[in-house]
């Protein structure tokens, strides 16, 4: 692809998983096109049709959880443990997964329909359970928190909230990071 | 009023709370009536425009936080303090505040138009204030939490995910309260 086409698919992948995380993935294709700051035809060549763009979402999502996972089992060791494991909890809240994963990995049509979901959200699931069975053998996480209930409040704690919640009461989501940190302590 | 009024009057108020919770307050009456398994004149003999339903769910949810926070603070001291505190704070998550509030009480220009709204608002912070000082006292929660973090934090543990979510993940909402609980300690 050329450097604008690359430029251009980015941009949509992009914009399509800041509205699947408000409106969920049943936001128009349009509205996807306007929010990257491309024409629909320029969408369709890329994505020409909605599993399509479902797909690249997917893939996104799936690369940034696995980056951020392969960096936290490569961190530098000589950086105090808890240190590293809220550096990566809060990256991954960093993506929104809050607002992605309900409405895309909890959709029993939708994953019916596209079995490779599945495959993708449990091999994510499996990255997740190393980074938590490093976090376990470092002390940092109680031995019974298993990674589908770790997701869940991952999901709850890093849904948006909105720009007017965020002006009132400014460093929620960094407050309620930090609970859930210590919450999940042994 | 009669008492199946009375009744309607409550449906209509239960079925209001529980489609703004999934949908947010922009959710037509016609499918406010239809939840509620009324007629849309019926809805509108009780609540003949859109604020006045608003202020009935308004006050349904601000009479049900006072109500439990009432409990709390009576509450028999022979039971473990941190038993009460769990149970109260099971409550306020059953109420389905996380979607409730976030849908009303952050949206800027509805609260501009409903000055009354902030009033409430403020009168159920002040009361949630109250019970958060009193699990202060009793050692259970750490001096520096404030009352609208603690609430952003309930709100956002006690957002439905869904019935698939439900199945696949079983008790995850127990679960992240006692998370929720255990962070928020001293």
């Amino acid at each position: 692809m050329r450097a604008d086409a690359v430029a251009n698919r980015e941009a949509i992948v992009r914009a399509a998983v800041s509205l699947y995380a408000d409106v969920g993935p049943s936001v128009s294709l349009r509205a996807v096109a306007s929010r990257a700051g491309v024409g629909i035809g320029t969408l369709y060549r890329h994505f020409p049709d909605r599993v399509s763009l479902l797909r690249g979402v997917a893939e996104h999502v799936h690369a940034r959880v696995s980056e951020a996972v392969s960096a936290y089992e490569a961190a530098d060791p000589a950086v105090e443990a808890a240190r590293r494991w809220r550096a990566f909890v809060t990256e991954l809240v960093g993506l929104r997964l809050g607002g992605i994963i309900p409405q895309m990995a909890a959709d029993p049509a939708l994953l019916e329909d596209n079995p490779w979901l599945i495959t993708m959200r449990n091999d994510g699931l499996d990255r997740l359970d190393g980074a938590l069975s490093l976090a376990k053998a470092e002390g940092l996480v109680r031995e019974e928190v298993d990674v589908t209930r770790f997701q869940v409040g991952l999901a709850q704690i890093s849904r948006p909230l909105g720009r007017f919640v965020d002006e009132v009461v400014p460093g929620w989501q960094d407050w309620l990071v930090d609970t859930y940190l210590r919450g999940l302590r042994p």
